[in-house]
């Protein structure tokens, strides 16, 4: 139960398959979770209603008054503008135009700050977690995509509207695969989870991979970071060389980012990283120094997310209890 | 004659052939200024005396008493700890571990800002040239290398003790060229004024640069922006394209840049920008288009850079300015 006169803040993080929303005190502890899977199939209208239960039901169960509600911070997909609070696209829930601020607004009538996800995982890392305290902090989390977050001197790196540290899309092959983005060669498009799933099925098909052969087929919906970190456990080699290769080509990109953005601290999360750690940072640090400049790179530590999945929700509160005190 | 009262400042601009100090009015109108070569041959201390003498010409054409010199910023070359006023390194001048801030603070008893020459550069830009007003501002200046700099809400981006946006040093080739740096496949390596003059010597030592052949045989040396400039007009149609192959080189990177920082200008400039704006400019967007997002290539306008020789020292004069208002 939260006592009277002391704020609350909700972190709410809108994924593709599944949404969650945590209510936090003052001091960012959290005091309940709510969660729901996303029905993306039975339109935006259905969407937007469980977002509503699934707050409604994390407040319900932490037992707080609408009056200590200080504010919401909502972690999002797709491309945001930022500054009228909309979600202008997002692919994976088949949003186009929706003004998720002002709706939110409506509904719990406390100030609401909008992120991008990754953002939001970001700064909840730079706050709570693997990069506290941090100068330059740049945060990679490769899922379907690979997204990016930086914290620079204590604030999110943005763009005009919205979003910037698109580190998915870093040109990293001249006339290289097609990306989802319609270019070639970004990093996502050669080392992205799918990009590995389509090559982790190849080589299934090939009869490279058994264990992937015998429990996901070529079937890349299968082949999510669980299953290909069980293959490599099983003796996939095939697998296992793979997904460091990817991991490699990652950490070359991570290096072009360092000599721009001179961080101190980068830190990896996101489905792959968290099935795969050790694999996952040995290669990242092969492939930095391979393309960081020296001196840059002895000044950056790789280290591993901590926060996990609570990243987005926490960093998505912080932000909003940010944008209360200006 | 500069009023009693009113603050002067001084900008410097450190380079490996040539200095120049101007001093500016309180409102940054150039007031005088003096220009002198680099002894970097005749060692670190006459360097040394050479800046002290420099500075001390312009203020004395400007007529400023020593009362009103409010304070001095310079743009070095090299690795800089900028907390400590220290050049650690800068290959172009011979130098290792210099203070020269303290040196300046000793010599004009005034006080001493030091900067990064490019970052110094792309501030003179955003402040008074071609970017000013612009939120997130990448300036990208080839010369023998690939300097770049970022002013992001109002401020340039740093590095804990140093420079950040290292543009020449992104990774562009995996098992590319060798570059200066030590690393493989850095733009500057293909792209910068070096690695182009290579290529040109080589045209012309096959037999298909005549211009070049004729006027600076395959010397590396005489290979300067003039010289290549003129060789395009003058029908080399390899070397126009062996500059355009690079340009869009350096476009494709910087279309990188924009995915991570999301910029509203891009500014171009450097002595190979100065001499084939047009060329630059066309070939760098094209390059950009390849590999930006596509909502983040619309937001951006790419411009050539308008203070030339002057960024540097307007920039250092009013990062001077800036710091002593802290």
């Amino acid at each position: 139960m939260i006592k009277r006169g002391k704020k609350v803040w909700v972190g709410f993080d809108l994924g593709g398959t599944k949404m969650m929303a945590t209510v936090y005190d003052d001091a960012f502890r959290a005091k309940a979770s709510a969660k729901a899977k996303t029905p993306v199939n039975a339109g935006p209208k259905a969407v937007l209603a469980r977002i509503r239960e699934t707050i409604a039901e994390a407040l319900q169960e932490a037992k707080v008054p609408p009056s200590a509600l200080a504010g919401i911070g909502v972690g999002c997909p797709g491309v945001l503008d930022l500054d009228a609070g909309v979600i202008l696209e997002a692919p994976n829930l088949g949003w186009k135009r929706v003004p998720l601020r002002a709706l939110l607004v409506s509904w719990f009538r406390c100030p609401v700050a909008l992120a991008n996800d990754v953002d939001a995982g970001t700064y909840g890392e730079y706050r709570f977690g693997a990069g506290k305290g941090a100068r330059t902090l740049v945060g990679v989390f490769p899922g379907t995509g690979i997204g990016g977050g930086c914290v620079y001197a204590g604030k999110l790196l943005r763009g005009k509207t919205g979003s910037a540290m698109e580190i998915g899309h870093l040109p990293i092959r001249e006339h290289g695969r097609l990306c989802g983005c319609g270019k070639r060669g970004c990093l996502e498009a050669l080392a992205g989870r799918l990009a590995i799933s389509a090559e982790v099925a190849q080589a299934a098909f090939r009869g490279e991979a058994p264990y992937v052969a015998a429990n996901a087929g070529s079937d890349l919906k299968k082949m999510k970071s669980g299953l290909l970190a069980k293959a490599v456990k099983a003796g996939d080699v095939a697998v296992e060389r793979i997904i460091r290769d990817a991991m490699r080509l990652m950490g070359r990109a991570i290096g072009g980012v360092v000599n721009l953005l001179a961080p101190d601290v980068v830190v990896l999360g996101g489905g792959l990283v968290e099935a795969m750690p050790r694999l996952a940072l040995e290669e990242v640090r092969i492939g930095l120094k391979e393309t960081a400049m020296t001196t840059l790179a002895k000044q950056v530590k790789v280290v591993e997310a901590d926060l996990g999945d609570d990243a987005t929700t926490l960093g998505a509160a912080a932000l909003a209890a940010d944008a209360a005190k200006k």
